[in-house]
């Protein structure tokens, strides 16, 4: 499957900063056929450093989608039944507007004159999105880590527009654990001389900031257990672990298909979403109508299963129809994304059954 | 309880990558008597970025000790009863020799051209201590973190000098998740560009990246649960949590007591620790005699208790003389330091047996 991302303008978005952010681009793929009723399309949510790409080969690049084990033909979400819709998030720098797209009114990259957004201005973008597309009620809106989130807030934001959603990984609002892992990530960028308080765009990018946030995550997305499979304590050289050429490795990587700025934007859009905005979760959930399969790992111990299960007993205080799976992984939080067979057959019959219901 | 720090000085060391250092200094202080015998003599062993300075108040800085919930009059290592050593570790800078230590042959900071160190070496010191000391045999040895995978080296390397050893949260080697925190630390430090390849002494140190790799340290240092009770989701101002501020201050305090270099030669250290040497951890405490306590943590997630069981088992295995507990505690690796009520309670007691058994 070859897959381009499509670019679709808006004029403008109005964010919970209290700003405006005009015009506004959406880079997006699709997947699978679109039926004539328009019932069967499906959002998917990428994590933190995801993008539009989640499925197959990407025509330019030649890469493969961050989700493709889970999206295609026969497949957990199964392009011969659903119609699939993935977008960038806003604030990122894959396509859809961020700090490194330029500001109409100077000509210069936004950088971090960028106006502050939250998860809810992604979800709102995502709304806008998909009413360009015609779709009154998704199928389903799905993602891991971050894009729990959004599916979340879909949930509460937008009841009446999506049937189902499928939060994996993920939480209502981040502990200060996860806030204290993204905190060391902006400090390492912000740390090198070369992020220049943002003004970096045309010079040269915070490179080693930006790769030793990247070592952190890394660390964080993997187990004790994996780690340990993975690496063991084996040496690449009798100067470095494996472990440690690895991370490096993996550092320097990301900076090539990464921006430092949407990394300071997007980690604190995470941080600050709390859906229980200062009061319960289940007052949030009040008017939710959707189904829900919430799905957590044994292994992973940043978005620890805990948090999955908090959303489940919210949900389940407000009589909402919620399926809860922790399934056995040694994966770690990247279990969502790799480890994905179990992940698969649930999704599989919980969008069966959610079309059926809605047929 | 006023302390002050003693300085001794040696001709010379031999160190394991094959190199002498000459002179060397090392940096140790001593609480309550040593009685006529000699024989209630215990070494305490400082964590990565401790020091000699173990309890009571410096009399210079009036700084109080960082085990001084455990040792002194009526504590779990009661000075009333016996003579504790502290001393700090070779490679550190708070004393003893280091690379920030003047090199005789340049007349300049060592830097890093300090020899590599193994904790097979800070314990070679160590001994070399206790001897100019006139102690033949140490009623204990006991420390937390690296301090406990000095002790157990102390087990293996001197079976004859020591007659039992507290080993607290620590390893008999480091995981690659250890491995690569601390290399999240290193590489943090020398993306720095202060840190100049080390060259930093008569300049600016490389403050940006020892206050991330301390940040790092900090979050490993506590439990998910240990940071909720303490800062939750609290915000100090508009713009930042209250986790987010203390780390930041954490590691820009940590700046001013702590060298950047020595953190790159104590956490290589510790990396490359490793009993077993290739073989089984059961065959490198074939010729141990003495007696242990073994101590972990239930929420302890960066020591945790399987490596103590580790080593435990292969104790066991060689018929050694050892008893193990793992300390209900929410407060993470931290809680050798802060959570010291119980642990205070096995020590004295068993500190008590062994001072018997020997009499």
């Amino acid at each position: 499957m070859i897959t381009e991302k499509q670019i679709v303008q808006f004029d403008s978005i109005s964010l919970d900063a209290g700003t405006t952010l005009a015009p506004v681009d959406v880079a997006y793929e699709t997947y699978g056929e679109l039926n004539a009723a328009k019932s069967n399309a499906i959002l998917v949510l990428h994590a933190f450093s995801g993008d539009a790409h989640a499925a197959g080969i990407d025509k330019d690049s030649g890469n493969t989608g961050w989700w493709d084990n889970m999206i295609g033909p026969g497949k957990g979400f199964d392009t011969d039944k659903y119609h699939v819709i993935s977008s960038n998030v806003l604030g990122g720098c894959r396509g859809t507007t961020g700090p490194i797209s330029i500001n109409p009114a100077t000509g210069c990259p936004f950088a971090m004159s960028f106006p502050a957004v939250t998860i809810q201005d992604m979800v709102r973008l995502q709304k806008m999105l998909i009413d360009r597309l015609g779709i009154k009620k998704l199928l389903s809106v799905s993602g891991g880590s971050m894009g729990a989130m959004q599916a979340l807030q879909w949930a509460v934001a937008y009841p009446d527009a999506i049937a189902s959603a499928i939060p994996i990984a993920g939480t209502a609002r981040h502990s200060p654990q996860q806030i204290a892992f993204n905190e060391v990530g902006r400090q390492a960028i912000m740390a090198d001389p070369d992020w220049n308080e943002g003004n970096y765009y045309g010079h040269r990018p915070p490179a080693r900031g930006l790769s030793v946030a990247r070592m952190v995550g890394h660390i964080t997305y993997m187990s004790d257990a994996s780690m340990r499979e993975k690496f063991g304590r084996r040496l690449r050289d009798q100067n470095q672990f494996e472990v440690e050429s690895y991370l490096r490795y993996r550092g320097s990587q990301f900076v090539d298909r990464f921006d430092a700025n949407s990394y300071l934007y997007i980690t604190k859009a995470m941080d600050y979403f709390d859906l229980t905005n200062g009061h319960s979760l289940s007052a949030a959930f009040e008017g939710v109508k959707a189904r829900f399969l919430v799905i957590s790992f044994t292994s992973d111990w940043l978005y620890p299963s805990y948090q999955s299960l908090e959303v489940v007993r919210a949900l389940r205080g407000r009589n909402c129809d919620v399926a809860y799976c922790e399934l056995p992984s040694s994966y770690g939080h990247d279990a969502f994304l790799v480890n994905v067979t179990e992940q698969a057959e649930l999704v599989r019959g919980f969008l069966a059954s959610t079309f059926r219901e809605r047929a």
